[in-house]
């Protein structure tokens, strides 16, 4: 936003006082009664906003989506339950995973750009590590997944570590002891984005554990979101990922 | 590494067999008695050791940036009080920072590339913030710093957001209530990297309360670290920063 | 109560030992045989008895509601479900709230005084926000509700921050990073009633890191309630307001 | 700030871009180098900033005291050590309290209004029930001091109730079990403001436990304030006062 | 168990090594298969053992019912639900509180003696308050109760402080801010036993607010049980009584 | 204090209506300026008040110190440092215990009645469980000390057994994993006090994890202090053992 | 592996390079979509993978079942439900514990060696117990089991103490106040891994009372696993008690 | 201890009731006064009493040392500062290392038996590990010290890896993430001792992060010890070798 254009605009009277008003203090959005949807971030973020679908009616869901779907043509929803998927499952181009959860309306398929590794520990990770993959990837980024490499058998991440040569961004997943990161934080050039899971069970105490794990690593080069957000690693891994493709094209 | 050729040359009687254990099994360290010094590390993570002095004597912290400096021409300690400087004191290139704790050998200055920025909220967050601008730039990327910038006068940010258009990953210090990230991350479309400090007294709990805070926060794009880690913000956003910069050179 | 008019009348007779006992001690309660109902708090507090009508059944929360009514001509109960509604449906004056969980009885309606504003981060915080919406009501005040203002998008927050100028309270209702308390605190001069709410999820643990946010606010003018106390920031602020409007009058 | 008279006088040329842009987004603070004083304070709260003294050089402190007494005419410090009040001891009207270590400078004095009692449980709790005094009568209410009326003797604040009945605020200080505030939340009308400290040892865990009683309080009319923050509540309880006062000047 | 005298029988023939060695070991249980139960115990306690039925099989709780009634005349069981009573219910003496989980079996009831005062702060509290008051009632004690004594509305109890003049052993429950004991401490004489319950949401924590007060009350007199823990409460308050009414006999 | 008695004396005219209202609302306290004397606590706990030295200046001590004596004839003060005992130690009767910290007036000693026993777990305990020992030494109480009976060597505790037959109350102290007064109260019939202490490392957390092992204890008759508080048990055990010989008398 | 013959036969064209790649970096699994079986375990550790059902679909642990058993004869399932057993039922020597959720298959039973003993403190811990006892059974190790021992009733255990003269590893299973580890690690010479449960309730926080309990034990010999992990603990003994029978037969 | 030998003779005279008593309830420990030695130590767990001199005066110390080593020709001594060396200093074979703080009295060295390994993660770690590796070495085990191999440089470990295929038990020292024994137990079949250190800032909560690392760890075969316990590691690593080699013999 060009504020020294937008203000000559207005001394010559081509927008008015109101429009400047709502412009210089952003206040663009819509009021959806139950929500204010924040238009105004795909400007700032470069990203429309992504819906939390978990506590909310499949009609308010429903609601967003239309919206923001004829807004920007796409809509990532995170923590959706069936029920939500049915609410917009006549949308062009509405697609649901119930393992992690993700329900997405994609108008146009763009194509894949870049490089995302996922990888995981255990099986019961998957959850999580797999909202990572299918956010990074509704986001335009190409992932590549390398689950069950937990560091109690290292050798089956040793054995895939060549791939991780030309990652723009990698996601580690882990539960229980959340050593993985680590393992993986010392052994790649690429940033890692660390995902402590609640699996587990006693002393994990709902994923705490793992959580103070990676932010204990002392593997430099990683950083950690909150126990089981996918959403939130696959999110960063992708803006780190598209950014270097955006320079490349430059 | 290139394992085939490695290989190769081995079957041709270029290399020895103890040589080829040694490279397939990576064990490059320097024993140095009381440490191994981690040379292969410069080949796997694109930087070689970072040196935390905290806790070591003068003397080995010497005898490490020595070595290190032979091996890369370049050093850098972290948490060096001044007694770990005299000890290196006479080491061209050799500089310190007592409020950060940055030590640091750099024999030539490389230009600085891309754009880094530091943003922190109070005065007491200073020497963390000031760790992880020092860090990004013995590293080789332009820092650029915005401290004071705390939520309790949310203008102070706003005045100066404009400035965050261009960068390519941000780090965001805060301790007490640890809200500026999320700000931070609603605003910006770079990555952005909170750091928690342990400023505060009561319920702050040692950072406990602003790392808690950055870990829940509502804003995507936001990843967080260790409570007063500036060194590993410093880090990973010099490593994406890089990362464009290269690609853009690609 | 004038102690020594009372002393007077107990000479002269004109009261009894019992009575002045009963007075100067102050036990002044109905006992139920389930519950001492506290008929002395409308004296001392200016407010009679709020029930909590979670974990008591629908029998006893009848017989609180239609003693109270009968005593006070109103009734105020929070985390109320259906069933306790359907029990004192048929009392004049009777409404509740699902969302809030609100069941108040109000024989004769009273103007709305003063101004409260209960502003709120994201939807999921609703129920919390509008027990404290109508608690305040209830009690007498005039309340404006701004809901799904998060500091994720802080322009929507700015957008209505004229309309703070003339509020007497605010409460400020957060989950997950629990941020927007302290935005509002440093924005706003009228107190604000900060109120974390359990929203969120892993490192949220369960309100607790929004607690400490908010407990460890930078901004000035700012406490805080329990977790999900709706209840307890809506009487809050109508204390503060109510207080202002009666040194107006007087 | 009226921004349709500021836009026209932009318009009408009586004010430059470059100020309406600074105006508009509020940006209105004085770089110190080492921090960014918030002027724009006293137009958004009502008063100017505090300075928190921990942790500050004696020279910065100093260069913030003559700045802001030269903007406003009194300044106000918190947990400042003797070396501060040393660095700015020659400043007219300057005062240092060791026990609260409230620092302040008063150019003239005013009548202080309203009424705030600050009550507290033990002897060992003085030192923050004081600091809440002292804020509040600096920022300019009539505060009157019950100290010593723990719990464990009950009969020593019951014997001074009635002096509460026209208070407009009330600040209740405690360590240990933390039950003062309760007790007096159930007996007076006013608003209280309960102030967790950190006195006590073993599972008081720092003034946790203190903290959690205050925050579980049966008595409605009851919030709360960070451990050992006398500061947060005399400003709020001077902010409630005020605002009556000021209410039935009207 | 009188070593001396049992050694010499064992010399004079009139025991046999066996027996010398179970007794001067203790090993006097019976092995249920499922359980060892402690018929020592009521030796070395004063009291038989007590069936915590919470996680036990009807058919088991059934068994040990017997086994103990046979032996001791009288069974006590806690935390027992309807399915516990249904297989004991047609034992002679055997009775059911659904309230506080308590099942007993009693062939012959004796006199109460001594005087046991149970104390509770909230309706909510009731549960836990009535498991003590029949814990002490089954063991021997005379019970008094008094509920709903919080301090929120302190007269309730000072209302009643004359009863506790003469009570041998005070139980003292509450849950969220468990300030009851302090006072409770703080003005009777009598040993006050404290109990938090679990009562509350948000920062009460399951109770460990509650708990945390009444471990760091300031009044002298008052020791505390685990949370919910109405039993030991019961039966710390029946061994105190007790022993006085013993002394008093001697 | 008969109340019907003093109000038909106040009628007669033998007592003015001040002295009236101090009696019936107990305010009876000396004010020390910096302290307010609870002299009622004598009446009303058959105690006086016990002085915390922790924190208070020697001179304040000594004033306490004298006014108490006058009153009582005996003086207990707890956490008082060599400073303390400087300031009284003029006064007749005075002993200070360094170890245990324990500072005492005593003008006339009495004979030390009934039996309280202090039990406790390693040598680094000693202080704790000694300030038990004497503060119910002071009160009056015959006690015997069985120290470093810790369960790592259970027959240490086994051995002293008998001893506790005709003990009216036990003080069992522990740190580390406090679980001395588990295999104590599974043995005595006895009231058990435990006291945890903050003795340990890492993970005892300075007492948490006796604390919690105390609370948890599966034997019967044991009730559980703060981390530390050997006053408190000392206390305790004191007032059930001097109620029993009371009893005995009467 | 023998690295020196591996690269002769490399040489010497008796395996390919893709061989030896996979051989020295030891990327020996089997990849089954879902789940990378570790293949490699059984040559690394002595023990093939044990198979963790939680959280497992019934098709995905009968396909891992039927693979291991393939592999090696016998397989190992813990915190197997109802339907895992119905899943692999038809397979030879398929056997289910409902109690302990152990789900195994042997083909061909083997003659246990050696001696562990697993005691435990109550009945509710009964299914921890159980699972440590059957995973070192199917392991291969003689097993004795001696429950319901607390040291609420220590002589249960003292009464069983000979049996452990010969024991080669001793597992202690508790909940509650975790004390019996101690007591055991006090009184016999062979290891003790001690295991804490999540039985108990309020402050047992889940099995966190017992765990601190035991980390903190002061008997020497004593090591600690994760809350309910009778898993770990079972292995670990059967490691320690297999060792020393090969030892004793080499 | 053979009872029904003694028993038969203390029939025959030989030996006295006082005698058996002593036996039979296994008091045997020397009451210095301050401490209770526990001589029946070394016949319970094959080893004397290890002296803890953190917090004992040099006296203390050097009064256990000499009693010890006259019974038992050995001594160790754990946290000792150098004034307890010095007390001991003259004693004949009296070693003290001021790095693990491991205070020895050795009369006759022996040969060691075995093969015990430490490995550590960092430089900081050191003092832990030395102190684990020194215990062993005291009690007769043979030690291989593998330092400074944390996870961040995995090859490091890997490239000793060899060396652990002998081992009888392997320590595992690691702080801040904690994450080494998980690796070195999915590596190695011997047990492994996983001990967590204080090691680390911020969100490492002095060791909690590293120790709930190891209590999650998913490789089996790996127990754990309390934050900073190198001798518990090094006791229980020489008790599990030295059985081994005790049957390698038999």
């Amino acid at each position: 936003m060009n504020v020294d254009a937008l203000l000559e605009d207005f001394r010559q009277g081509r927008v008015t006082a109101e429009e400047i008003k709502r412009q210089l203090t952003g206040h663009s959005y819509a009021d959806a009664g139950f929500a204010r949807l924040d238009h105004h971030r795909l400007l700032r973020k470069g990203q429309p906003e992504v819906v939390f679908c978990q506590g909310k009616t499949p009609e308010h869901v429903a609601h967003i989506f239309h919206e923001l779907a004829q807004a920007n043509g796409r809509v990532l929803g995170t923590r959706a339950e069936a029920c939500h998927f049915e609410a917009v499952e006549d949308m062009p181009g509405a697609r649901y995973d119930p393992v992690s959860r993700v329900l997405s309306v994609v108008r146009e398929p763009v194509e894949p750009v870049g490089k995302v590794i996922v990888v995981s520990a255990g099986t019961a990770d998957l959850p999580v590590a797999e909202e990572a993959a299918r956010v990074a990837e509704h986001l335009g980024s190409r992932v590549v997944r390398h689950f069950d490499c937990g560091v109690a058998g290292i050798h089956r991440f040793l054995s895939v570590l060549d791939d991780f040569l030309d990652a723009r961004a990698v996601v580690a997943v882990a539960g229980m002891d959340g050593a993985l990161p680590s393992v993986v934080g010392g052994a790649v050039a690429a940033p890692v984005i660390a995902v402590p899971t609640s699996v587990g069970y006693g002393a994990s105490f709902g994923g705490l554990a793992a959580l103070l794990t990676m932010l204990n690593s002392c593997a430099p080069g990683v950083t950690v979101v909150n126990i089981d957000n996918g959403f939130g690693a696959g999110y960063m891994a992708h803006v780190i990922n598209a950014q270097c493709v955006a320079a490349g094209k430059g």
